[in-house]
């Protein structure tokens, strides 16, 4: 295992240093590995990573034990085979889900994952109706697929938690602002019913051409100033409590330029007291993969080429808060 | 649009220069740009990149004619918000799917997306189940994301057709094994029951505490000659018709050493007329990235740090494979 506050590497791997607040464990060496070098690459911040291999003394309820009361973690990625105690496990996750995400991706959910499993590492996948509803009853959030689990430790606790369900799309993309509106539903968030007068307030910065609504489509022909002003109201309204941006890349307002005043807006309202999650989904030349590591790297969780992911982010954020009552 | 055969570029976006095989369009100038970025970033080669807008002359119908006779595209990827004439494209890509695979993403498929797809194209999205029959029974691939449309279009003209349904999976992670298997079932692979025979064979090559059946563990430990063995005898036994393949990064074998060694048994296999899919996923430092570029340039399909990714793309031409009764 390795434990970053402490420069502890207690394995044969090689040392990791870019510390934070993810505890990531495994019943794998190899998806260990997969951990070590996704956090690296993607520069994720990290408290712990652990191996349990078998399991022979320490198991994942153990690890939720230790992790609620480490103040050096924030979220919890767990990668398993099978739960030894089913029961302890959901009930030390219902209590630690509370302070801090969980996230699960249970390896052997289908019929042939589990006969691999056990010739693995000797696990009882069992059933995965029943670890569904475990994982549902204790406010764990499922990740579907090892990326998913790495995405949600990286991205969720870069995520502000949001004072409620009303999302918002604000997109110079009306192309990704259909694809973002289908991620919304698939990750069961709440499109916000826009009220007439902040309607009116939006479309006092978007061309006649645009759209209101939700989506808001302020059109790609659009200069820095209006992703800057619209994103600004969507921030200051107390009404919105989560944006989710579509960028397009045009000349008039080049990728790093966007990225630079997006975080601008978001500091400025940070030191308001206004602190909103937000993710963006970056459509555009390389140079957008630019943009979205220095967005990521300010605080907006942001992803090249890709409308579902970032939405995905923000739904896992949404489903532990939820959870957690804090909504 | 841009046509690469010719070195034209009839947009006012930059130039588009790495030649290939996919045709891609989209009805959103925003996605067109991601296609851009995207396949520049991962160095997809491209045979035409098409606007479509509005469709107020040319439409997804007519694109299919067109590139099922241009001897330049292998492979047809569209995003698109609504077709005006369904029974037209369903008649269309019923003849062209059975030379070409059709890759579909349907933005609008939720009623949040099929609001929005109506106030950006006036798009009427329509009922989602009625295109889900229509690319069901014409066989066209329907990707669920952008990223998925975008590594089908990469990923699936790469792969040598199957000539069956025996899929194996080799891994040196037992927990990639795992999770490969679970993806296995989500993509409609089969995994083949392997003989006694060819059991025994595998055997030969593995230590006595790795695992035979399928997942085929050879073990985290094994020297490069381990992976060499089992994917030659996995390529030569015409009882296999797919393999996939799980690394875990270890000094044994390096990333770099395991990738050329992998591309190496495919020429030599290649050479003697035997060419089967091959798709990998790599667990690992940082350094497995550069391998799976090298082993992607070199025809196997490979992803760092996912074993779902890997596997859709099998999935994908698996898919097309039967639906042009190829399989």
């Amino acid at each position: 295992f390795y434990y970053t506050p402490a420069n502890l590497c207690a394995t044969f791997c090689t040392a990791y240093d870019v510390k934070g607040s993810a505890a990531l464990s495994s019943q794998s060496g190899g998806i260990g590995m997969a951990i070590i070098g996704f956090s690296r690459s993607a520069k994720m911040g990290v408290s712990a990573i652990v191996g349990l291999g078998n399991k022979s003394d320490i198991d994942e309820d153990d690890l939720l034990t230790f992790f609620e009361q480490d103040d050096n973690t924030q979220i919890i990625a767990q990668h398993c085979e099978d739960l030894k105690d089913g029961r302890a496990f959901a009930e030390v996750a219902k209590r630690v889900s509370k302070k801090k995400p969980i996230v699960v991706l249970k390896a052997g959910r289908t019929s042939a994952g589990a006969k691999a499993a056990s010739s693995h590492t000797g696990a009882l996948a069992g059933n995965d109706k029943i670890y569904e509803d475990v994982f549902n009853q204790s406010g764990v959030i499922r990740a579907r697929s090892l990326r998913d689990m790495l995405e949600f430790a990286r991205g969720v606790p870069v995520l502000p938690t949001p004072k409620g369900e009303n999302v918002v799309i604000i997109t110079g993309a009306g192309g990704s602002g259909v694809l973002l509106s289908d991620a919304c539903i698939d990750n069961k968030l709440s499109l916000m019913t826009i009220p007439p007068d902040l309607d009116a307030a939006f479309r006092k910065f978007i061309p006649p051409f645009g759209a209101a609504g939700n989506p808001i489509d302020i059109t790609g022909g659009e200069p820095p100033i209006t992703y800057v002003n619209t994103v600004k109201l969507g921030l200051e309204d107390p009404r919105i409590h989560a944006l989710i941006l579509g960028y397009w890349h045009t000349i008039v307002t080049p990728p790093m330029v966007f990225a630079r005043n997006m975080v601008e807006v978001k500091n400025e309202m940070k030191a308001k007291g206004i602190e909103k999650p937000i993710v963006a989904s970056l459509a555009g030349d390389i140079e957008v993969e630019e943009a979205a590591d220095y967005l990521y790297q300010n605080g907006i969780v942001a992803y090249a080429y890709s409308t579902e992911i970032p939405v995905a982010v923000l739904g896992a954020k949404y489903k532990w808060a939820r959870g957690a009552g804090l909504l």
